[in-house]
């Protein structure tokens, strides 16, 4: 563990999600994940399924950024062109990884046989290493500092789960959420200069509208527990002070 | 309408995206708004609440797409710096713009008054114009091809309505959705010859695990509804005759 933050990207591959109709859910799910791992997702990308965008979006994310993940176009089919622009962003060849070949061989044993298509699945960045999908088969896959998922949410969950405890962070980011029946505009100053009063914290504030009134949740975040308990304290004594009740854990 | 392509890019901002604490919305919601309009929505890119990640994330993607919208980041507390990051990326000043504040001193005429942190938010780069706010008075802002629009996602999409129908499009894009209970690792060979087979379309297979079965779905996007018919034809055509079941708009 080092004071040092450790940071992640994350290029989104998918022209369903750039159409509207899939609604992505890696977001979300590799930053819960990576804020376990004591990393922080530091941007993210949404391309097409065009060589170009992905090239360009990996080779300014990975050279800025500790780790950077890919997820989607890793299939069998015509669209999934994930491995292609990562070897040629990298200037690797593509190769059939022999470990990921046998697992497809064996996973597709009785269920058809390991056609042409299904081999794309074993296709790899040479150099690469793979990373076990214990839920459908074909593997993830790493190199260097690239890490390549598959788009679907479950299996990329697996494939979470299979890197857990494998890549060096640092402190996790706790956060601490306090909610209030307030419009923000009338904390607003109270919010800043509890932030500035404690290094090392973040606040930030998230209105809503709910049952016909309006609300915010204050999101409080550090590396160190104890800063952001004493930072969540001076809010709520300073909203208690104008009146107003606060709502641990947020509304 | 021309047969060219319009493009438009999203920036979302905000650091509750990339804490996995927010499941973003916007950008599906932005995609099939500008769908409607006959404008691709190309690339997307969630940056931290961090005046040089949004400046450089406004200046790569206004410069090569027709349209750039920037979700998040327009309330009235610290964390909120897009209008400075924008006017920042544009080398303008940031003003106080005399009509959003005249609507704002009415919309809290009855909520407490105009304070010095709700005033915030009637302040644009200079030369901006207003996008009209029903739900919650503060407005969005337009200032060339750049659309500054609120993150909470019921008055991103009330801002969007007020924007219907002013910005120049091209055809709109139709998607027809065709469904199936078989593996994509199947039919790949299929879906890329009837990809080739018509010019102007593309196949985008979605892949799923449901009640114990895998199956996928395929969409053929095209700006010619008749060429989009036409490759639904073939590929339903050509899935039938392997004597597979197909579902017309989608499993």
């Amino acid at each position: 563990m080092t004071d040092r933050i450790w940071t992640a990207a994350l290029v989104v591959i998918g022209d369903e999600i750039l159409s509207g109709r899939t609604q992505d859910k890696n977001v979300a799910q590799l930053a819960s994940w990576l804020n376990v791992q004591g990393i922080r997702l530091a941007e993210v990308r949404v391309v097409a399924d065009r060589q170009e965008a992905i090239v360009e979006a990996v080779d300014a994310l990975r050279a800025r950024n500790d780790y950077c993940f890919t997820t989607g176009g890793i299939g069998p089919t015509h669209d999934d062109i994930t491995v292609d622009a990562i070897a040629a962003a990298l200037g690797v060849e593509v190769v059939v990884h022999p470990q990921a070949r046998a697992i497809l061989e064996r996973h597709y044993e009785t269920r058809g046989g390991l056609t042409e298509a299904r081999l794309r699945m074993a296709r790899v960045p040479a150099g690469a290493d793979l990373i076990e999908n214990r839920l459908s088969g074909a593997p993830g896959i790493r190199i260097g500092n690239l890490f390549i998922l598959a788009g679907v949410p479950h299996i990329t969950a697996g494939m979470l789960d299979a890197l857990t405890g494998t890549l060096e962070g640092g402190l996790p980011v706790v956060s601490r959420t306090i909610g209030c029946w307030v419009a923000e505009s009338e904390v607003a100053d109270l919010l800043r200069d509890a932030e500035r009063a404690q290094e090392g914290v973040s606040i930030g504030s998230y209105p809503f509208f709910r049952d016909g009134k309006v609300g915010a949740n204050f999101v409080v975040r550090s590396t160190d527990p104890d800063k952001a308990d004493a930072c969540v304290a001076a809010v709520t004594k300073a909203l208690e002070g104008q009146g107003r009740e606060v709502v641990a854990g947020g509304v």
